[in-house]
């Protein structure tokens, strides 16, 4: 790479630091942006820049906002007797995707783990059960994963929410769908057969 | 994605205008820098800014170069009697990093085109004759790509330099190595027996 001016080999490097990012294609994004339009160049720094700059947690549920309070919680056609738990703003993103879910979130800081050290404190889980002592919630569906961290969070947080008149709720694990079974990891097959619900 | 800030979505956005950057990836990506330290994000941000800035073309070789004269042509390592004429800089990295190569280069804005108005006005071979008539090289080493632009410019350019007391050589094609014949199309194999070499 020594023949490229280091101007270029910054840009490189700088690529490669992302994650997926060899050096082949940090050459390829490289090239494509020193044939760009300045204009795209810059909007891209930019943009960088402006993130960072501008990002930062929702007061009321922990998500990625660029206002105080995030677009879903100040969104009044979101159900506000809903709020659905989370370990982490990519966990939200995914269920909104799915577009399978209309009410609020909570955010949580990652997962309870006690083997780290991370306790019911360093997660916001007193947020959360302030949000349900003052928000007018129903219903709370616990949506972190199935792993040890995510079950522990999910266990953890029912029991702490008996003390308050909302119903407590666990997304169903299963079967995927489109999935053979003989392709589905025995624990997984036990849950779902645990789980099953009348058709 | 419209549960994400516009800052947020802003950068996916711009992200995927790269090429092979799909928007997956550039979620991803974007993700990455806003858990990132400040200091890795600006350092990106920085590097595409300044090498849009910075990165200009060789006045000799016409690579790229953020000083007048690239790393190549001002190295006193390098054998200032082979020229070495590319189509462009991907082609001349390519050589650089089969580390075969040890003389100058001259890089092409691209290849004759007749089809397209592309002439040798329009590429840089005035500027090629004239450094071959002003520096002392001895070879010339045509390397453009086998398809027909990268033999039509190879053609046009060793006619050319018959006028010139250089050596005028064209890089081998053949069956690329680790190849199997079956696999190597007909066009190819021709050319590789027509040029074999006495071992």
């Amino acid at each position: 790479m020594s023949h490229y001016p280091s101007s270029v080999l910054n840009l490189i490097r700088a690529f490669t630091c992302l994650p997926g990012i060899g050096e082949k294609t940090a050459e390829r994004l490289t090239m494509h942006l020193l044939r760009a339009q300045q204009r795209e160049a810059q909007s891209l720094a930019r943009a960088i820049l402006d993130m960072k700059e501008k990002t930062r947690l929702c007061l009321s549920c922990f998500s990625l906002s660029d206002t105080d309070i995030c677009r879903i919680c100040s969104n009044p056609a979101r159900d506000k007797t809903m709020l659905c738990v989370v370990g982490d703003v990519d966990e939200m993103a995914a269920l909104e995707k799915s577009g399978a879910y209309y009410g609020l979130y909570h955010v949580l800081q990652g997962l309870l783990s006690p083997m780290d050290g991370i306790g019911p404190d360093d997660i916001r889980i007193r947020e959360l059960m302030q949000r349900i002592g003052k928000e007018e919630i129903r219903e709370v569906v616990i949506a972190t994963g199935t792993h040890t961290e995510g079950e522990t969070t999910a266990a953890y947080i029912s029991e702490r929410l008996k003390a308050f008149p909302v119903k407590v709720s666990r997304i169903a694990s299963g079967v995927p769908l489109g999935g053979e079974l003989r392709y589905v990891d025995q624990a997984t097959l036990r849950k779902a057969m645990e789980t099953r619900y009348v058709i």
